[in-house]
């Protein structure tokens, strides 16, 4: 298969690298991704400023496009200008740091496959529970698996799917679940802090806080020694509060005037 | 009540000096907005640079704070650190342009709303649909009747509104409806250039692509006229793919080892 290979880390990132060996060994891959670190960026775009695009070498031979773009903003270059015939899946990561719970609205990582999925191809994301990783195998692993079973099964229009692995080595692992997106939170604050030239600034630091959660939700699958496989789509209606904000009485049209 | 009002357009805009005159004429109103336009930045938030803060005036009197980061990272440091005791509600707005279908995931208008409805507050985003509005008048009323609204019933955990208004005096409006995200699309390409110094970038341009959509659809509202209100959640799972991916066999428990 043709795999548009991306993710929010940064081209030169260790998640990439061992994500592009595995796929490349089997599939054609094409790498367009952030010139520099875009963590946290969501779905942000890019159309205040230009976006520029360098190649970039490992090891002496190409290895892909550094763009000066968002996550998202590399999806959408690389399948409207970059990569031609358009590539078959998007994958994204390997994330450093998990992306469940709330941490998935936030996440340049999981909004690049979404970005994929409104251009209309099924699209792959993937994080690994550590800052610090000590092996991508399993990582690498199961989007082999699910790089495969979307070629066989396909993915419907809008839809992506979003992988978390734990840290440990493949052996470690307990299985494979697919998940919701749960209600994990961070609880943030503010390090208020003086400059040397004596104006405050503030730096945002965060914990994750533990919520209850079901056995199918992604947060505790991966706290339970699992890899979790959520499927993602984009609408945000709360079709569940449609009747209730109906019955505000905000509702009208008005006679022809 | 007390009101956190913010946008992405940035503290200087027309659309938040329109908003800030209707609401405080009733309401303690509480401004902490992007020091500059942060369009289509959707939920991004600010954690490898430190956010600064600066007091700003119009017509001589403190209006609100102009804060460094983007739309999210104003509601997160105004709840956490800036407006105590707490708001009562968080607004956002008027964004210039529309935020239905498509663009309501890249907003930062609306991610401003999002974020207040994941720190507890009840939250309200509001676009009004041109670049260049002629009126502000329908817009703010409506935002003034929705805070009542909410201020009467309460808005249930994490959901907030999404309000767009039609660009026409208050006289031409047909209505309100609540409505769902809808399908609308943005048809994108990249115009590839090159600079005075002989290098290539590309700027992103879009228009909006037509789509037969259902009377309850947000744009196709917009587009007959009604003001259209849509209540958003952060649950990004796609609920209908759980059972289809179950079947794909990926899910799978091992033995202890």
């Amino acid at each position: 298969m043709r795999v548009l290979l991306t993710n929010d880390d940064g081209i030169f990132s260790k998640g990439i690298e061992a994500l592009y060996e595995a796929l490349n060994a089997v599939h054609e891959v094409f790498v367009v991704a952030p010139e520099t670190e875009q963590s946290a960026v969501g779905h942000a775009i890019t159309f205040l400023d230009p976006l520029r695009v360098k190649p970039v070498k490992r090891n002496g031979r190409f290895f892909g496009h550094a763009c000066s773009g968002t996550p998202a903003d590399c999806v959408k270059l690389a399948v409207r200008e970059l990569v031609k015939p358009l590539p078959d899946v998007v994958v994204s990561g390997i994330n450093l740091g998990a992306n469940v719970g709330i941490n998935v609205l936030y996440s340049g990582t999981v909004s690049a496959a979404t970005e994929g999925a409104l251009l209309g191809l099924p699209a792959v994301a993937v994080s690994i529970d550590s800052f610090q990783p000590t092996d991508f195998r399993a990582a690498a692993d199961i989007v082999m698996q699910v790089v495969d079973a979307i070629g066989a099964n396909g993915l419907p229009p809008g839809v992506s799917l979003n992988i978390n692995v734990p840290n440990m080595h493949p052996e470690g692992i307990r299985g494979v679940r697919v998940t919701h997106q749960g209600e994990l939170r961070l609880q943030e604050s503010y390090d208020r802090r003086v400059d040397p030239r004596n104006r405050e600034y503030y730096w945002l630091t965060s914990q994750l806080v533990g919520t209850e959660e079901n056995l199918d939700a992604d947060a505790r699958a991966l706290n339970e020694g699992f890899i979790s496989i959520t499927p993602i789509q984009h609408d945000l209606t709360a079709h569940g509060m449609l009747a209730e904000l109906r019955a505000w009485g905000l509702e009208r049209e008005y006679e022809r005037r």
